[in-house]
């Protein structure tokens, strides 16, 4: 029997966990609040790396590295940079073990303690402004258009898989500009190539806007964001991009000289998305089957099972099937037989539906006689029969065709579930149902609070609203320049 | 003026250190023995990773991610790995930071302490094998083909950029083995996937062959590895191979159903390289004038700079200069048009030969006239003029050239200075000069340690020898059964 799923309906926690878990995304690790990420998870990480790797070196970024350690005294000098992250670091306060003189095992040397505590970096915000103060100079030194692959630590007391670990792997990009213009306009150019990836890649609709000051990035003038709706009305948000101003350069003590002689402190932005993201692929397109994988992240886009019986059929239908996945291959499509001979085509029918692979092809003896192929697509589960020949002209369409659908499905999802609302009093009782609300809100932090403590929703952005429609707070009736989302979220 | 660089016959180590920070390589961090990889020698180290892991993966490995934490506990489960890495560990003690009661800043919340320490991996057998427990029930599960792309710190006392950090990146590889001899196997696949590397795209010729078992890693039963020779006669391990028996199966009891319906420990492997295969690049190459990169490694493998006087003249030669640019970008080959106009082109020349391009195109007014340019090669520092109609011709076949001309160099340089010596005082003698030396050794630790003290060399590696000739250890007169590789060393 294959590993069962619990229903989404009845348990959406237990739902998502078991879908990572049970398709070998990742599972939990004898550290607290650290995953491991198994192959099947990394796979799908690693093409979205790539994606997105791609997108930011054709925007003009470069890669480097920065260290994993910050020392204790940098993590202050921007006053609300550690107030945000203050409670959540990992210290290093010892450099060696010894054996134990007490026992068996190892204990911490107390002769090899750090004169300074080093920080696992959280975010590398301030040891990679305390570099760009020795590689900036002049203007000609600028912009600075970095961005680092790496892994970071926040101690978070309730973890999960993915959405809340305390060790997590992202990218995170971290620019310096001479003009402050220069600055917001790569936030707003990179918040467009999340966005963009998001919809184009991972299939999944996001809006893109401006959060509350409340919900800023600790150290930001401003952070923007795509916000993404999960199959349980919440909202996940899936990348972050700041405008730091000359927040860590005036900390940092970064000035240049400018073209006309001066001496300017320098403009910056940093933005960033993580392994996160792979938890909002799954909760976006998983149904009660298992993982839904859009093609373009699917480490195999088709599986092919062999129906048989005995050696003879299987070496038959296996042959023809090697031979199919080569013409597919040429095609640029990813392929995997499963000719395993040790479990039913039942049990890997449901295996593979579980890990979400977009199309499969099951080939049996009368399939043999009449040269068809039974091909079924994960998204709709719709089979139909189709000749052998046509295989490798109809299936990169059909994947082309899954992608699309996997993204208007989410769209439509989120259209349906979103509401325009006018009363604090409706807003309440349907704030339970889940879903976006665009409400009226009078722009301040006590309202905000009100509304997050009252109904457990917060604004999850300020949309980009080229025509806003002014109107009056739901909950003060103050005046409100235009509508914002609210939303639960994870 | 250019960045002066030192001379490397007067000063090894300083032109060493030169080429790494004035090429923009990498640099000290404010951390302790912890490096910044700049863009450009990040750039080179993806191309390194990108060819290792397409290696990787064509032998049948995947990608996996484990904890950056490893529980204390853990370190101390295999008796020998313990002794060879506690004195090295860095420990994370607390997981909070506070307000700082007698002052400004911060410090370490004394309430945040952690109930068991945890250890920042120098190496990840522990938790992996923990982890492989739980994945590892029958021989079905078996092979088991892990690789990570990660991060890990060794607190090393005395550091050097590349070579010898407390941080660095590499990839482990981890491998589960239903049977000894297939483990041995992949310990000699890998070690030749290295070597095939070295060679055919860090243009380093390498030696194979096996450690001496005190040189062993802490926890194997025996290690593989490459080594190369330095410009100074010094070896440099380069990357490293090791068969683990049952050693860390037993420590975290792993245990698999055999076909047979028996229970056996698993066998298991692993493997690495890190960015210390970065300075064997810089020291196998480089010269008095900077890096030279082979052409596979190059970030930039053509640069092309603009004699001229006055804009219009520069105009006139930019057009044409990314004219021929695109024209080599559709053979694969990467163009850097270097039209700064603030900089003189003397300037240039210097600073793309500090950095190590494998190709510089000059083309001047009178270029121009003649549709001409001047190529020069950095391996041979040549020059020669040629027809600009030829340029998308010439180009990859030169390069090709200068990939063989750089790795023949370092192969005649590592055969020049390789001696065959078989008295200890005339080894005592020559090893001031550098260089390889085989000799034989009557096999046992005290005269491998008494070489050491004596001379400080030590055994590279026991070669894979179809032919061995016995002789008489040069220091004992005892019998040995092939000639050994001796060197002093990074």
């Amino acid at each position: 029997m294959a590993k069962e799923v619990s229903n989404r309906e009845e348990n959406y926690s237990l739902w998502y966990n078991n879908l990572v878990t049970k398709a070998d995304l990742a599972e939990n690790s004898a550290v607290r609040g650290c995953m491991v990420i198994k192959p099947y998870g990394y796979a799908i990480w690693e093409k979205m790396q790539a994606d997105l790797d791609r997108r930011f070196k054709e925007t003009g970024h470069v890669n480097a590295y920065f260290p994993l350690f910050i020392p204790k005294s940098f993590m202050s000098k921007e006053a609300e940079h550690v107030e945000g992250f203050a409670k959540e670091c990992a210290v290093v306060t010892h450099h060696r073990l010894m054996a134990n003189p007490d026992g068996p095992g190892v204990v911490v040397d107390p002769d090899a303690r750090l004169e300074e505590e080093l920080i696992i970096r959280p975010t590398s915000e301030t040891i990679i402004w305390n570099t760009y103060r020795d590689w900036i100079k002049s203007y000609r030194d600028l912009p600075i258009l970095c961005n680092q692959w790496a892994n970071v630590v926040r101690w978070e007391m309730r973890t999960r898989l993915f959405l809340r670990t305390a060790e997590f792997l992202w990218q995170e990009g971290h620019t310096a500009h001479a003009i402050r213009e220069e600055a917001i306009e790569e936030t707003h150019k990179i918040v467009e190539v999340y966005a963009a990836f998001a919809r184009e890649v991972m299939a999944i609709p996001v809006l893109v806007g401006k959060k509350t000051e409340s919900e800023r990035f600790a150290g930001a003038v401003d952070t923007l964001c795509i916000e993404a709706m999960m199959q349980d009305g919440k909202a996940l948000q899936a990348g972050t991009s700041h405008f730091l101003g000359q927040n860590f350069a005036k900390a940092f003590d970064v000035k240049f000289a400018t073209k006309e002689g001066g001496l300017e402190y320098v403009w910056a932005t940093s933005w960033g998305v993580s392994t996160r993201l792979m938890g909002a692929l799954v909760m976006a397109h998983g149904d009660n089957h298992g993982l839904v994988l859009p093609p373009k992240l699917a480490p195999i886009q088709v599986v092919m099972i062999p129906i048989y019986k005995g050696e003879e059929e299987l070496a038959k239908v296996s042959e023809r099937m090697h031979y199919l996945k080569k013409e597919l291959e040429t095609q640029g499509v990813t392929v995997k037989v499963d000719d395993r001979d040790n479990l039913r085509s039942g049990f890997k029918f449901a295996e593979w539906e579980l890990k979400g692979v977009p199309v499969r092809i099951a080939i049996g003896p009368r399939d043999m006689e009449q040269g068809t192929a039974e091909i079924a697509r994960r998204d709709t589960l719709e089979k139909t029969t189709c000749p052998q020949s046509e295989i490798a002209h109809l299936i990169p369409n059909l994947l082309t065709n899954i992608q699309q659908n996997i993204y208007q499905k989410a769209l439509s999802f989120r259209e349906n579930n979103t509401h325009t609302i006018n009363t604090y009093q409706e807003f309440k009782e349907r704030i339970e149902e889940g879903g976006f609300f665009l409400c009226h809100w009078d722009g301040t932090p006590q309202t905000e609070e009100k509304i997050k403590n009252e109904t457990k929703a917060t604004i999850r952005l300020i949309p980009f609203d080229p025509n806003p429609v002014a109107g009056p707070c739901m909950v003060t009736g103050a005046p409100s320049p235009q509508r914002v989302i609210f939303a639960r979220a994870y």
